[in-house]
């Protein structure tokens, strides 16, 4: 079973806004084994948005859209699709009492245009929306679904999975689908293809997705099966390929970000850590403390941004500095001691390097940047060079410090 | 004249990926009076892209699609087009030369798969690519254009500002587009919308679009003219109404973001600022040092994430810990102060808060944070509650942060 995905509305067709609705939606759609095959973006257009309708119709089984539900005249969703069908709209004194109630509740007057809300097309099914007065619509014809939904993601997505999916369900054959994602840390997408492609590409199921962030990649395995024993070995027999290809490259089985993942090894064994940071002016941390409950392992920190903080904070002797610039090793080395010191930290991380777009030399150019590590069992530095843009250089230096942390503590 | 764009690549029909380059695009053709009026995304699939082809070219004046140019199997644009328009694919081999000297300039021999992006519609205009190798192709078929563009962005958009524009403005007639963004701090969406649209919806000429993120609105007019003074002219009528409604809500005319304001007014009064942050974790660092230059005002911080961080760091008398707990106004003063004393820096700001989920209380619930700020005519703490979940408490909170500074340096 094929679907196709229509969103509907003028703001869509604009530089600022892309329809996101369909990504939700295509991912509960392979859930339930159906594949999107075309989406399409139209404006509040009545003609336009009837003819897509009429030509998704005759391609695929299931059309799906959202947006162009409100009460106004540039709401042309259920004209659209009552002409495309050839059907009539008829009005449903429900509908009309629900929205009223709702704007009771509210101590609000209903306005009289709200009413467009509860003419629905002839031969359809509302369905009930809890966040917003415009109900959805499903309806069957020939074997085909065609699902009208409102546009605001809030409203969608509860209607989507309280009445769609049930649905669905009920005219869909019946299959289990699982899903697993592999993150791997500092491995460059081209290479993670290359090394992984001998293995999924043998297998059209389980289908698999690769994801790539600056030093993060995702690997999605989405596998099918009649019941779940028989999807789940699907899913292990890529797996476990995958996995030994590459071994503690892959810092999570569950999806969950670096941060998470080092947060949840540094509780576990009862450690905490202190930073230290120059070039990445406190990116570390924010990752770090992005995570609920992070105050049980994260000490703190010291945002040394120019030489005389790092002398004044955090004690760095200024004949090091001058020796060897801050950009360098034993000043990362220092930087992370001395966090460890000051904080009482078991472990520390710090980071001094050059984002640029300025500020390169010949010895330490645009994107060199020094990693220190403290830890009880000793101190080290790793050096490292990001090519690419400010943003780029400090990502890749949160994210490697990460890294060397989770193999300290792996 | 309208356009319509065409994204081909199954890799957007996943829930993991959506097309943004043709949020590019509708800017661009927006800037040259082009209006864009529908959207379509297909996969790999060579009947699919020619029916969406010819649909487009019935219904639009410029067609542009995206993708699908690379030499694999996979690549169905190039026959997609020729089959939508009828015509014949033929071998070019200048264009096979000029992939081959590319490949040999990187000391690689060229696969004979890359052969199959020498061939070109018959009829058509190759464009160059200067970061690929696949060419883009540019089709005017009975006043109107058709137009392959590679997919990746960073191929795609070269290709587009050196060879489609210059070649669109020939057959377009000739408007001048001028933009403006103004940028407003930590008013809700809906309030800018009340307050402004009785001006802009006066106006279909600019263009008025308002965008929203957490405590940041962007308010962008996009005016059109014969020339630049009638364009200009017709921006001022419209922003100087709103500056008059907005005043000093508005941080910046031209689109820059906060930091960014922040960062020149203390650059051009020679003043700076430190930081000491608790419930932010470094995000008011990050957000002050993502600008290059930052070194130059930025002196350092504080990342003190717990009661003993608060007193070892920043000596904060463990006794006001005790009594007003960390998330009070006295402990935001002394930390401000702290961070002012320890850098030297002519300001200080603090965050202190409850970013939740969890650590709310009957007095700080939540969403509670106190700001406080240092400077060199006095102190003070902004208490605020920021009802949403942990990123757009922090997220506000140095928002909010940052907006102080600028109203005490403006």
């Amino acid at each position: 079973m094929t679907a196709e995905i229509i969103a509907v509305g003028s703001e869509l067709l604009t530089p600022d806004r892309v329809d996101t609705n369909s990504l939700y939606l295509t991912s509960k759609l392979n859930d339930l084994g159906v594949e999107v095959t075309q989406k399409t973006v139209i404006g509040d257009d009545r003609a336009r948005a009837a003819a897509a309708v009429r030509a998704s119709i005759e391609r695929a089984g299931i059309v799906v859209l959202t947006g162009g539900l409100g009460p106004t005249e540039d709401d042309v969703t259920r004209d659209a699709v009552a002409a495309a069908l050839g059907r009539g709209l008829e009005y449903r004194d429900e509908i009309w009492q629900g929205i009223r109630e709702r704007f009771l509740r509210r101590g609000r007057v209903i306005p009289e245009i709200n009413r467009r809300q509860a003419y629905v097309i002839e031969g359809s099914e509302p369905l009930p929306n809890a966040n917003g007065t415009a109900p959805g619509l499903w309806i069957e014809v020939e074997g085909r679904v065609v699902l009208l939904l409102p546009g605001p993601p809030g409203e969608m997505r509860p209607m989507f999975e309280e009445y769609a999916i049930p649905r669905l369900k009920r005219v869909l054959p019946q299959r289990v689908l699982v899903t697993r994602v592999y993150r791997i840390a500092l491995m460059p997408e081209s290479e993670v293809d290359q090394r992984i492609a001998p293995v999924y590409t043998k297998y059209a199921n389980p289908v698999t997705t690769i994801l790539a962030a600056a030093g993060d990649i995702q690997v999605h395995l989405r596998a099918q099966g009649d019941d779940e024993a028989q999807a789940y070995a699907l899913l292990d027999e890529v797996g476990e390929q995958i996995e030994a290809i590459l071994g503690d490259r892959i810092y999570s089985r569950t999806g969950e970000p670096l941060e998470v993942v080092v947060g949840n090894l540094l509780r576990d064994r009862g450690e905490t850590v202190s930073v230290a940071e120059s070039a990445t002016g406190g990116l570390l941390a924010v990752r770090i403390t992005s995570v609920p409950g992070a105050s049980n392992y994260f000490a703190g920190g010291f945002l040394v941004y120019n030489d005389r903080m790092k002398a004044a904070l955090l004690g760095i002797p200024e004949s090091m500095l001058k020796e060897h610039t801050a950009v360098s090793e034993p000043v990362a080395e220092a930087m992370a001691v001395a966090a460890q010191e000051r904080t009482g930290s078991s472990y520390a991380l710090s980071i001094t390097g050059v984002a640029g777009p300025g500020g390169g030399e010949e010895k330490t150019p645009v994107g060199t940047v020094f990693i220190g590590i403290a830890g009880p069992d000793g101190r080290g530095v790793h050096r490292a060079r990001f090519p690419g843009n400010r943003d780029f250089v400090r990502n890749m230096a949160a994210q490697t410090a990460l890294d060397l942390l989770r193999r300290k503590l792996g």
